[in-house]
């Protein structure tokens, strides 16, 4: 044996390592004793995950589907991080909203500008659909993609949040991290679907998540392509593109994924059509809702909410068999940091 | 060792098998004695490709690219597969207009139709880009995604090219399939990035590129999700929403990748800003041109074609430093049937 095939032997061992740890099932684990969700509490929704995925990768199992087909839709506000007393996003625009008026003073006595500056909930509450895309068109447009990334960036170090007084990366959801990195290991490729704005996510999906650029779907705004001397950039403008909710959502996944997916989770109306579109199928589907309700650990509210209204799925949920996951019973831990403590 | 113990080492060793055979980079082939590129002729073009992954690949070196950064995009129409006489997709959209012709003959007295309908190339060629988008509209629209996916699947399985008799499927690029081959083996992404119809694309792209629908991007139609019943479906409408091509291409990559490339092939004008976008930046960078220069085995056509017109880009390649591909010297088989004859 030369010395080239003995490195290329430890390569391979090494390679192999790495892919049992990469594609170990839930099952395997289990075998050994490793719980694959932890915080999630025993009782039925924790059940029906676990029999779902492991029908899911059981060769010869009616409910068995090949790895291809294994695509994992989420919504991301709400569904895995938190999205009150705002949608984390719209914290941004107000953070940056008051940045340009310091540069630019005329701002504050301007509409909607005036009233979201105002800091005053019931105003921020008033401002509508209209307001709210003028203020993300304002704050969001006039960079380049790379400037934009590197606002989002500074942003996510810097800004706390105003309850827990942390990043709001930390409020994400540890149940749903051990649910992505689950369905991972079981073959699974998972995505973000969400209204959300696409470059703002691909801010932190990869380092939140593990969930790359390149699996994130979201609304967008147009951009342009120009070549600033020998430099080519792509420009933001404030005008939208597509809005990837409700009924938008089977359509960014047709367009983006180009495949039907076999699980989709959500926690509002906005993610009523995702989870038809993927459960009414034939073969082993899964639909999972959030449900909010935590006022203590989290938040709880659902059909009068402003942000994250769950009303017309809520009600289809038990029709369609569609998972409602109670936040408060069977979450045994809400955010990462709790375990820490 | 329990039984359980050893049926998991056997499943081990079987995962890394396959881990192995799907990384070995090309050096390691090489080493073996193996050329990953047997249809490319010796010379610079092969050797700047070869030297370019070896690079990339080599950890220390300073072309070296972490593996999630290796994002590889190739146009398609003319770079992975023949586009003469006409587009592929028009040689579709033709015969499901003569389809439709025939159910209503209405529409073989109005234009463009009827221009189309003739067959006459110089009434084809005159329809300009507005007719065509007219005929687009009608022949893909309609339908639901499934069953337009279904229409293209028959029509690729029973359609032959004029020239050819063949499966149009039949006149993809041998050489371009192994350097897909060698770059995803080098640990690359490889995406198609096309101003060919999204779905028209997906519905053959694995089988014939390997290349699965979520790393496709192309041009878009509108399309709507509605529950017809208890039926869920997206429904084409017969408006554009998206053109994926010049200017559109760094814009449809950064909505759909949402990462920079650090590898684009085109073979046309349409090709240029992606060419641009990707190689303008720091690091080692990849642009490759495929300049159509075999009217024997293909065909030879640039600055003066209607379809897949190469003019300013091929003006830019070597002030940019991209490879032009000059397809007859370069590559010893053009077509996967030559090989077999």
């Amino acid at each position: 044996m030369t010395e080239r095939m003995i490195t290329s032997r430890r390569r391979f061992l090494a390679a192999a390592l790495m892919s049992f740890l990469v594609v170990a099932p839930p099952a395997e684990l289990l075998a050994q004793g490793i719980d694959p969700l932890p915080s999630w509490n025993e009782g039925p929704a924790k059940q029906s995950i676990r029999a779902f995925i492991e029908g899911v990768v059981q060769e010869g199992s009616p409910n068995f589907i090949p790895v291809d087909e294994r695509i994992a839709v989420f919504d991301n506000d709400g569904t895995l991080w938190s999205e009150q007393p705002v949608y984390f996003q719209f914290a941004f625009a107000l953070d940056r909203l008051q940045d340009l008026a310091k540069a630019n003073p005329a701002l504050a006595g301007q509409e909607p500008y005036k009233s979201a500056l105002s800091g005053d909930p019931k105003a921020l509450a008033a401002l509508g659909e209209k307001g709210l895309l003028q203020i993300i068109g304002l704050t969001h447009a006039g960079l380049t993609v790379a400037e934009f990334n590197a606002e989002v960036g500074d942003w996510l170090k810097t800004a706390r949040h105003p309850r827990f007084d942390r990043p709001y990366t930390d409020l994400v959801f540890q149940p749903m991290l051990e649910l992505l990195a689950t369905l991972r290991a079981s073959g699974f490729k998972t995505y973000i679907v969400s209204g959300g704005g696409v470059e703002f996510m691909s801010a932190f999906t990869e380092a939140v998540y593990g969930i790359p650029p390149e699996q994130v779907v979201g609304s967008s705004g147009k951009t342009e392509f120009v070549l600033d001397g020998d430099t080519p950039v792509l420009r933001k403008l404030p005008e939208v593109e597509f809005i990837d909710d409700g009924p938008g959502k089977p359509v960014g996944i047709n367009r983006f994924i180009g495949r039907r997916p076999v699980f989709a989770a959500g926690n509002s109306d906005g993610d009523q059509q995702m989870l038809q579109w993927t459960t009414m199928n034939n073969g082993a589907r899964f639909g999972l809702i959030v449900h909010h309700t935590d006022a203590v650990r989290e938040w709880a509210y659902d059909r009068d909410s402003k942000v994250g209204r769950l009303d017309k799925a809520l009600d289809e949920a038990s029709r369609r068999g569609w998972l409602v996951v109670d936040m408060k019973n069977d979450w045994k831990v809400v955010y990462p940091f709790e375990k820490k403590q």
